[in-house]
């Protein structure tokens, strides 16, 4: 997805918001909005917005010094992921449909707010977003929910590249995976996180405490940007990009990363702002699964 | 009001509509953000809000070469209210406190939205509006809607200043401005309006066509700032503005220039962004009747 004028004013309101979880007081806070303002003018409208976002994350790492500012979020959200696992592979278990079901939790894990007190809390979140998800599909939006096609083309793959989006939702996609092997067994999954901190992007130590390294290989894509920019991944991550036969990708920022390329790929995220709903097609808030191609 | 950080990534938003509303293309619209941009390094937080307002809609003028982009809507608006002017004039007849209910129809008519269809859906908008009011004041939220001093004041004043905000609500400032007359008809209403075209102000033909001049002397503030900035306000405007027993501030962009200044002022207005509800210390949507000093 191009950036759209619509996401200048949101790459500033990212800015305030990353320099105040680094703790950045009001002068620096400044700073670091008046050196986005001085890069605004050079940056092209065909990147995709994560690639500004990783100017913008650098930027507030750079200007207050920390290198990990959603340190403590993201092992929190793992925490409280990791203590509802048991509770979501009940629903899985109980679910006519186990692998839809298991793909609607892995978006419900993009979008769920970990920020809440406790697990209890993570569970009322958690079915009121299932609800929401429910009359999504319900509503039979096969254009944005395609899981005829997620289904049959996941049968037919080998090899699966999952492409990881937060910390704490690592626990959810573990459990679409669980159900993949589940299916089958002899499935090759890879499964691919950000190289370096950036927002409360999953890491490898995310993935690993969340067992997702005891059921497919952990990889980052050698990139820190809040999205799979290929231009900036390593060649080990795009070799497997090209040889896989099924791409899962999870969350805003891969699919505004990846949306414009030429490989098929499933996206599996919930449009939370005006600017996607419109380049999908959708409304703000509608849960997609999308096949590009 | 000081400019809080929070106000810069609207302020971008409002470039860009700006841009939009005068007929920009995509280029022009990055144009004006791009400028934008520029100027926002040297931008003093000190500055009240509606000080960047007035640098931005003149950028917008400036590149688009469109001096009166809202010119429709402000006429549409004004004819809208016209419309209702008898329904509103029934509402205060039919009100146990007239003066209060004028008060509240003159709130109303900052937040109304004149963009929707016809006379009935402003009626309609309009019912929603009131029931809100009444609920914010029924909570006997005196620190934000101090009624009580506003009478006591206006029944000393024979002076009063009314700072005019939009076109259209004009109507019900001349309700409000109706009945002070008919409870003293003695007293000398001043109607400011803006000199130049900025967002939806109103202007002197604006306070012309709603009947306002004949209810009170109509000028300028002398400035294009979409809110009271004083710097740049006219020695005409100044000189009344001293002298008046009272000032009746109306609309967001008044408050913020005005709410630090040592003249004592009743600013009526709804709070419509978190920024402004947290300098005011209330809730976004609530209904304010607040005296400074």
């Amino acid at each position: 997805m191009k950036t759209y004028l619509d996401c200048i004013p949101c790459f500033f309101k990212q800015a305030l918001e990353a320099a105040r979880m680094a703790g950045a007081g009001e002068r620096m806070q400044k700073k670091i909005l008046n050196e986005l303002a001085e890069i605004l003018p050079e940056f092209p409208l065909t990147s995709s917005p994560p690639e500004m976002g990783r100017i913008i994350y650098g930027l507030a790492r750079r200007v207050t010094r920390r290198d990990d500012p959603y340190l403590k979020i993201k092992e929190k959200s793992n925490q409280l992921a990791l203590n509802i696992y048991g509770k979501l592979k009940k629903k899985i278990s109980r679910s006519p449909d186990k692998l839809l079901m298991a793909v609607k939790l892995a978006i419900a894990g993009n979008i769920i707010d970990y920020g809440v007190k406790n697990s209890l809390n993570v569970d009322v979140e958690l079915a009121k977003i299932l609800n929401e998800e429910n009359k999504a599909i319900n509503e039979e939006k096969k254009s944005i929910f395609d899981y005829a096609r997620f289904k049959s083309t996941l049968r037919r793959a080998k090899t699966i590249l999952y492409l990881a989006d937060n910390a704490g939702e690592t626990v959810f996609d573990r459990i679409l995976i669980e159900e993949i092997k589940r299916i089958d067994g002899d499935k090759r999954i890879v499964y691919a996180v950000k190289e370096k901190p950036v927002i409360n992007d999953a890491l490898v130590e995310d993935a690993c405490v969340c067992g997702i390294d005891k059921l497919a290989k952990v990889i980052s894509s050698g990139s820190d940007a809040p999205g799979t920019v290929l231009s900036l991944c390593s060649k080990n991550f795009l070799r497997i990009y090209k040889k896989a036969d099924m791409v899962i990708s999870k969350g805003q920022g891969n699919f505004e990363a990846l949306s414009t390329t030429k490989r098929q790929a499933f996206f599996l995220l919930m449009a939370k702002c005006p600017v996607i709903a419109k380049d999908v097609g959708c409304e703000v808030g509608d849960v997609i699964l999308r096949s590009l191609f």
